[in-house]
């Protein structure tokens, strides 16, 4: 059985693996959120573990042996172990690099409530955040959404074609993500990207992943790389 | 033949998959910067070719039908074909693991001269840089520094065991790029990870690559995404 860690008590990046084990139905354990109070602790201990193959940072993926670091990496393992992702070469390039520009942007939209130090509090950059936000919305937001709209626009449903791969799934959580941090924006330049919008409903509605969504396991997006800072949001 | 598709004038995100091409003597062509003067145009109308797989962002590598983009992708697939990287899934894994990290410093130090907004100057966020730049070089240099250390005194002279991997060639251009953008810093805290330092020097004296590092085709660094501004450096 796999082992997920991650940090216990938001979404973050575990989310993006996790979503792929829950809709590929694939049994593992969610080590640090089984831990619970002890879930912290737990992690740092585990991490601190000698191995010849460290993670610089959760989430990784105990699978035997192995031991999987930075999401992408896990998902690239997952995909071609569970046909989470075509498994011809060139599929299995493709979704691995709109995975990785999905990445880009979940540091992006991260840096914008810490654009100037990880250790620092919000509080201590605030008035830094609000360009960096500026930024993010006016610029970022639609240069990457629209590159998702180019794709699908000439592939179809699916970012790699006929079925849904963990790609799909973790552009889904961006979504999400976006939706929670800067739900003003968002409501405003969506009809930009329909077919974006239609994706993300599309994977809501999946039905390996009813159980999940509803469920406990489902953590809400609250002090991790999605923020909702009112005043970094706008129209 | 391969293409690779770079911004010329920089080595920036580029530099990893070429430094990859040069020392596994693979035949490539570098199509922007052959293009010389014309080379921004040409990237710039070869990126808005109607494709199924469109490269968000350059670097990326035209592979007969292919078009693979994000650096860390296109040397997963190098890796993979042409032998730069352990053939093994555990190996290839650890390996692109690796790689992620790297890149993931690669933006942080990118964002120590652009920290709120990628399209505005410099000189228009300078104050901003001032404190990224500072924490960028005392708290996250010496902590990714530490954990190429860290497997260094486990796995042995390379990152992935026995001999050279793409990964190599990437942590020697990114200690280059930190020695360019942080020399006095770089100067003080060397000593603090030798294994680092070696393997920087051994990558620098690998055979298969003392053509290309003497050649022109190796550009240096300059306004790139490693800068050196010396007020962003510091003992």
């Amino acid at each position: 059985m796999y082992e997920l860690w991650y940090w216990p008590g938001i979404p973050g990046r575990g989310e993006f693996p996790r979503l792929a084990l829950e809709a590929g139905k694939i049994p593992y354990r969610d080590m640090a959120v089984e831990a619970g109070e002890e879930g912290y602790k737990a992690l740092a201990k585990n991490m601190g573990l000698e191995r010849a193959t460290p993670p610089y940072a959760p989430p990784y993926l105990i699978a035997g042996e192995m031991v999987i670091g930075q999401s992408a990496n896990i998902l690239l393992y997952l995909g071609e172990k569970h046909g989470l992702a075509p498994q011809d070469q060139a599929g299995r390039l493709w979704v691995h690099q709109v995975q990785l520009t999905i990445a880009d942007m979940v540091t992006e939209a991260h840096d914008t409530h810490h654009p100037v130090s990880y250790s620092a509090y919000y509080e201590d950059q605030k008035v830094e955040a609000k360009r960096r936000a500026e930024d993010f919305r006016d610029c970022r937001i639609p240069k990457y959404l629209a590159w998702f709209e180019r794709i699908l626009a000439r592939r179809g449903d699916w970012l790699a074609g006929g079925r849904w791969s963990y790609a799909d799934l973790s552009l889904f959580q961006l979504i999400e993500g976006l939706n929670f941090a800067f739900p003003r924006r968002m409501a405003r330049i969506g009809s930009d990207t329909p077919r974006v919008l239609a994706l993300h409903e599309a994977v809501k509605r999946l039905p390996e992943l009813q159980d999940y969504l509803s469920s406990e396991r489902r953590q809400p997006f609250s002090h991790g790389i999605f923020r909702h800072y009112p005043e970094l949001d706008g129209d």
